[in-house]
């Protein structure tokens, strides 16, 4: 079954109809042999969610059986893309890319970045590309030689195990952008606004939203690196104990 | 508005009728000021999602008004609680008791793990108990003394910045249990099974379920202290960055 050019799976959690994983799929048919599985609808803020207790529905798209929906989150499509889907292991996952920031916090929520984290607990290399810009008709196309040339390395070399990259553009134009920075993950915090939309006896609704407050002085930040319009590429494990810390909360032990 | 008392709060993802919350929150009232937020219904699996874009419904339970379910995620009920339904900000946040395991590569899928981290974001310490056992009728009195004994030691230490505690019990007689060991999240793995329920034209139906193949070996390990009838306790940060690879990543700077 494996054909001589290598196969990628390409995730996202915007879902099958946003212009970030239809222009991705394009760029990677270019490099390897493609499968999408992507969520039915948007699932932004999916985190490394995954469906308990309850269907899942797959449903094939496409004439060639390569492009697959889902109506579960963005681990999910991961799980049965490795599982039902594809022909064997890919050599490569690529998720996004996601219409918005998934730098400095903003990865823990992200689904983008949890699909292809998922890929990575399975021993695949993987790749998390997102663009600040929340405007769904952005034009992607300058970022095309770079996500392939990055892609092309990836599949040269391999991650270190347990490696996701979380790969982020700044929201300029390209002709602007300074370069690549290898970075850690900058600190920042949602300003958060909580829209009272109706209310009853006992019983209030709300709408979550809110403004990213970024913390951009540490220069070995993605935070920083945006804002100086460098892309971000942050190594993201997945083993997140502060190892650092072991020796500090050694007291405890005493508590028993 | 500030009594005496410390103010806690109480989360979960099994939901509001899950027998681990209702004990843990039992087991607060003996320290402080105890406000419940939880999930309507079961949320297993949410991790750090979070609901975007629709509206999420609180509603109050009982007449003192320290009571609520959220029909969001459980970082829903966190976020909702510390900006909607606490009188301030909480002395400590306390999510559990979990049924089932949330220790090694679990705590990545976790709500109760992640409403505590959505907590930790906040600046408030928090601590994340999960019992190994599935059962949920099981008998958590005899934890009472050592829930106690390490929330009062927080309350009084607080936790290092950016850090949550990630609890486990293991699925042993209290009498049984050796002691509390700090340590490091283990490795493991699903084995993933997908049961075919339905299907159509195009269309394939499934359920997940799975067999969980730890990794009991390293002795510094969660896992291998669980295996050995210790609980365990792993210090969890919020950054995921892998800096020990920033180094070896380098390279990718010259794909611009």
């Amino acid at each position: 079954m494996k054909k001589n050019k290598p196969l990628i799976l390409v995730v996202n959690d915007d879902g099958i109809d946003a212009m970030g994983i239809r222009f991705l799929s394009k760029v990677m048919e270019d490099i390897g042999e493609v499968y999408v599985v992507a969520p039915d609808s948007n699932r932004s803020g999916s985190s490394h969610s995954m469906t308990l207790h309850k269907e899942i529905c797959v449903r094939n798209i496409d004439e060639e059986k390569t492009q697959f929906t889902c109506s579960g989150t963005p681990v999910d499509c991961v799980k049965l893309a490795f599982n039902k889907i594809l022909p064997q292991k890919p050599d490569l996952c690529v998720s996004g890319i996601n219409h918005g920031s998934n730098h400095s916090v903003n990865g823990l929520y992200s689904g983008t970045l949890h699909a292809a984290m998922e890929a990575t607990i399975q021993g695949v290399s993987s790749i998390s590309f997102s663009h600040l810009s929340y405007n769904d008709k952005i034009d992607f196309h300058p970022f095309r030689k770079i996500i392939k040339r990055i892609s092309e390395k990836i599949l040269c070399n391999k991650l270190p195990e347990g490696i996701t990259l979380n790969i982020n553009f700044p929201d300029v134009s390209y002709d602007q952008i300074e370069g690549l920075k290898v970075c850690n993950q900058g600190q920042g915090l949602w300003e958060e606004h909580f829209q009272l939309t109706s209310t009853s006896t006992n019983q209030h609704n709300y709408l979550i939203t809110g403004k990213f407050k970024d913390n951009k002085k540490d220069i070995c930040s993605d935070s920083w690196a945006l804002a100086n319009n460098f892309i971000s590429i942050v190594p993201v494990g997945l083993n997140p104990t502060k190892s650092n810390s072991l020796d500090k909360l050694k007291y405890l032990e005493n508590a028993f």
